[in-house]
């Protein structure tokens, strides 16, 4: 199987801050097609799992606009031109949960839609504890920190009460091991 | 935790076929901020992760344009007004692959992202058979047909190379418990 053919144009339109980007390619039968793909390319992004030092999953609770409900998020965001993945990854780790890891683990890069641009790049933290300088901006962003078993993560995950599964899903194993440890 | 009370205005763009819905909200701390969200609010799309009677996997190998990458893809698509899940599901299956399920297991419902609309409903269709009069529409879609073990499934998905990797993540125990048999 070939790839399609990239071609012009591209047009990059935006919504408010969300970018829609329009791609062009040459189809397997010829026919040249339209696609409306969002976010930037070359967009990424750092989810982390984090288990405390007492093997606790920590997870942000809070408010989302798309799916209009409460849920249990895993910290994470955008990751900067110029910024390691690993550095976007402890930099959102500590600024939503005060956390810093005592080891990162890449679990790898994840696409949950195919006309999404992003690339999210997904982490598992061992061994993480509060920082002693640092308060997470909750009276900002609205989160609510929550420790739970594996156990919790692994139905919370299931239930579809938290975006980014897919770290859930590249560290499946290895969250079941330590689940049989608890 | 309070939801986020859901105020005016609330406006639909489109660039091409893609809408993005700007939401309001008043946050708890009194502000209205502004959200651009993906998909149309109340968008539900069925996946479908297909097991034949003989046991394999039906994948959709194709090129994927925002990923700009080839996939192994589980079938899958828009449901429309009026049409259930199960129906939706049963048509997108049957479109891409010509197979028909014996048995159709609602898995649940996921979200990636914190600003998509879509819900994302996943089946598991065990005992599939390829329908007497059918035949799907590999030429125009272009989607190179494959049949796979579990074990490849699960290592397709955690390498990243599948969207709607949430099927497998709802449908894992079962899927290892069937790997087991094979």
């Amino acid at each position: 199987m070939k790839s399609w053919k990239r071609v012009e144009p591209t047009i990059v339109s935006k919504v408010g801050y969300r970018q829609v980007v329009s791609k062009s390619f040459v189809m397997p039968d010829g026919v040249t097609k339209h696609f409306e793909t969002v976010n930037g390319e070359g967009s990424r992004a750092a989810v982390v799992l984090p288990i405390t030092t007492e093997g606790k999953v920590i997870v942000c609770r809070q408010y989302r606009p798309g799916p209009a409900m409460i849920m249990d998020e895993l910290p994470g965001g955008g990751v900067a031109d110029g910024e390691t993945l690993e550095d976007g990854a402890r930099r959102e780790l500590l600024e939503e949960t005060g956390y810093e890891p005592g080891k990162l683990i890449y679990l790898g890069v994840i696409h949950y839609d195919s006309y999404d641009n992003l690339e999210r790049h997904c982490f598992l933290a061992t061994g993480c504890k509060q920082s002693k300088n640092f308060a997470p901006k909750d009276a900002e962003e609205f989160i609510e920190l929550r420790l739970i078993t594996i156990t919790e993560l692994l139905a919370v995950a299931r239930a579809g009460k938290m975006t980014d599964p897919g770290a859930v899903l590249l560290a499946y194993d290895k969250l079941k091991e330590l689940e049989g440890k608890q």
